[in-house]
């Protein structure tokens, strides 16, 4: 053998190399063993989701004095290859990790109006698209997802008990996009 | 040359090209390629900013009867190794491109309060930076960046004809931070 292709063959090892983390990024279908521990404990991924996942989209929530401007800021992310399947087909892959940021807003008076933003991190949610209905007697689980919340930057134990009772009723108006706010997610219809 | 090493480095073009449009996403240095003409001209990068950026943050701007919730979502994205120097240093490196989507913002009543989601594309703010001094009789350029509006879906034709009019105003009370609204961009203090 000579040594040109022993040195091409090196630098094949080195482009699988940079390309290996590049896609990792992009990944779903590991969603289960990234967002739960295997028997239907639910946990916020430890990556970094905001540098490296597509933002769907952000809901500002009011204020009950609403003149103080939002509450809440909600900003929702999901991985890119979950987002290409969803724009192919209109569903989540099984396995899609979906994880949402409830911050508390800041608010401020500026040039444009009242302008709320985020400000301190009030918790996570986490939902994990289910379409083989695993962990069936599992209160974290069912209608398709598992949900859990996650208060402040608490990323292990949940504080929800049953999705039913804890998540569902917020996800209601949803349940015709599969209890997804997509009407909210301009980019899943770019 | 035995067969085996030609199949490699024929992989590994394969792996290169795989690659280079993963990485591609990324780079920001290339931003007066992506958003200029090269005379000073600005437009819209023609890229899936959205699916392949990161998003910096979301600005709820309120309509002046607040209790109907907001009137604008405002978002921001930037390539993400311009985010990776940013967090290194705290400074956009020459050549990041910033596009900030204005949606018009649809409101319901939900059972978390009112919440105002992205709805209708109102139009796009580019911003790409300039430490160079580049293009100093535009004026669409000035104080380290290049400005400018694009109405709606336009991606060429911008409405901006001085940046100090029709841009910097609104800018002023986030001049401490390079005329950058960061205070409302969590992740850049991830």
């Amino acid at each position: 053998m000579s040594q040109m292709p022993q040195n091409g063959a090196i630098a094949c090892l080195a482009a699988i190399a940079v390309a290996i983390p590049l896609s990792t990024a992009a990944q779903s279908t590991d969603g289960f063993a990234l967002a739960t521990d295997g028997n239907g404990a639910i946990n916020v991924p430890e990556i970094d989701y905001r540098g490296t996942w597509v933002q769907l989209g952000a809901f500002s929530v009011s204020r009950d004095k609403p003149q103080r401007g939002a509450k809440e800021l909600h900003v929702t992310y999901a991985p890119a290859d979950a987002v290409a399947t969803y724009k192919l087909n209109g569903r989540f892959p099984d396995g899609t990790v979906l994880i949402k940021d409830v911050f508390a807003a800041n608010t401020e008076q500026l040039s444009t109006g009242l302008a709320s933003y985020a400000g301190k991190l009030n918790g996570r949610f986490v939902m994990i698209k289910n379409t083989e209905g695993r962990f069936a007697d599992n209160p974290l689980w069912g209608d398709g997802w598992g949900w859990a919340f996650f208060e402040g930057a608490e990323m292990r134990k949940t504080v929800t008990k049953d999705y039913k009772k804890d998540c569902m009723p917020c996800h209601v108006p949803a349940k015709a996009t599969d209890w997804l706010y997509v009407r909210g997610y301009p980019v899943l219809a770019d």
